[in-house]
């Protein structure tokens, strides 16, 4: 059981895992925290929160649990504003996209990372931001992984674990780097991509009617394109180096498709295209459970 | 009204043509063709179509609208089959999603463009293939795109425009050149980059992983790699200058993208996202009619 949850940051993640939190009776009393007074009050009418502060070092004291949900970019702006008001025994863990990058953040901020600091990610989200867009339901059967450093408390990380699992999430623990390098390939690059996509069509001559000729394929293609720019902003530079290597594989591999269609070679695209199907559907059933 | 309407490639395009027609009761009966007997003898148990026949000179015997809806590698095979067969005041139309190359086809096939083809192509299809996918309601609210010749029949375009005007569809006409140049930008490039992503994960160290901790949106960025790979093959083949063409422009655009992130240029990133998120929020408004 959680006492004293504190959710800095009240928006699609930071509010869904309140309400999820809520919702299984893991925790006693939430309260909010944010810079946006307005938000954090929408917050307590949907009756995600309990409570509200604008003030971070007044939000943690007394939390047993503080789970940081803001963008990478203001991760360190956010811990060195709790720095001395934390209880001792309070668990600190995040919901960042990149974690190496949160990891150095709270270094810097607090001279040390402190052992019951727990990294983690939760694998979920829609193309939606706000706390208004919130649901308790976001983390059922989604991953979420911890990243613990060697000497991260092992109760802390227990702890984390099995707040996450009351949300109904599958919860994993994996080497920091290794999740930094795996979600650039398969998260970061694909919201660069559909950001890439819609900003090339945008500046093309025939730009109004390429929309208006785009039909349900593009629309799915395109959704993380409506994803918060902010938030993507900062998962680039704090992932900067994993998603440019995998940004380099990609450019290499598209010049190789361009070269196939300039050539003609339709075996050759034929094969990619089976292949990627095959992948493609297999993931699908992997996603629906099926598999 | 069609008396006698013969599809040819009795898939999830011509299958929701013939659906959608029927349930209009704008034509009094419709044959069959194609090269797989089982899938024609499955259109019929579907009711789909009402008689069936793999030989193409045979099946479009006294048709009135012929409606070809094969790759586009099947094309020219299709229109030598029917040549000499097709009753004179027949009109003749197909579905394919590139129309520079459909023309070129029955030229090569019959040694001239009769004045009563109009080509045409339905933006429309989901990523499944097959008469089993096809439904009536698949083109409603859906644009239909005629590309007509300057010396195309106008009675001939009228009566196409009608056809797909009774399934529901938003039929305009264009010109085939423009037709061809937006729907690679629109359609075709996306299908290409959703296959190239993909492969390029798959073709990764990580692979196993980084398609277990992919999620939802990833799911929907390559939701159009699941489409039929002869289908798409076809199109790069046979729309393969203006597919080119924009892909080189993406590439350049994805390494000014890719130079960003490895500078760190935060305040770039957020511009283009910002950009695109609201092009893409204005291109959702727009499909779902809000606009």
């Amino acid at each position: 059981m959680i006492d004293k949850l504190c959710i800095i940051g009240v928006g699609l993640i930071g509010g869904s895992l309140a309400r999820a939190l809520r919702a299984a009776g893991a925790c006693k009393s939430i309260i909010g925290c944010g810079r946006d007074s307005k938000n954090l009050e929408k917050a307590i009418e949907l009756g995600v929160i309990d409570e509200y502060s604008i003030n971070i070092a007044e939000a943690v004291v007394g939390a047993d649990m503080i789970v940081v949900c803001v963008p990478l970019g203001a991760m360190e702006m956010v811990f060195q504003a709790m720095n001395g008001a934390v209880l001792e025994t309070a668990i600190i863990t995040d919901a960042g996209s990149a974690k190496r990058s949160v990891v150095a953040s709270i270094k810097r901020a607090l001279g040390t990372v402190p052992k019951n600091f727990i990294p983690a990610h939760p694998i979920a989200g829609t193309e939606k931001s706000g706390v208004g867009s919130s649901f308790a339901e976001l983390y059922q059967r989604r991953k979420v992984i911890l990243t613990p450093l060697s000497d991260s408390s092992k109760t802390a990380e227990d702890k984390v674990r099995w707040m996450w699992q009351q949300t109904g999430a599958n919860v994993i623990s994996m080497d920091i780097d290794h999740h930094d390098e795996v979600l650039a390939a398969t998260s970061h690059l694909p919201h660069l991509l559909a950001y890439g996509i819609v900003d090339t069509l945008a500046s093309m001559d025939d730009r109004q009617e390429i929309f208006e000729y785009a039909a349900g394929g593009f629309r799915d293609f395109t959704r993380i394109a409506s994803s918060d720019p902010v938030m993507w902003r900062d998962i680039c530079i704090h992932n900067k180096d994993a998603i440019s290597s995998v940004m380099d594989i990609y450019i290499e591999d598209m010049k190789k498709l361009a070269q196939m269609v300039k050539d003609g070679d339709g075996d050759g695209l034929h094969d990619i295209f089976v292949s990627a199907k095959q992948i493609r559907d297999k993931f699908n059933k992997m996603l629906n459970g099926e598999l």
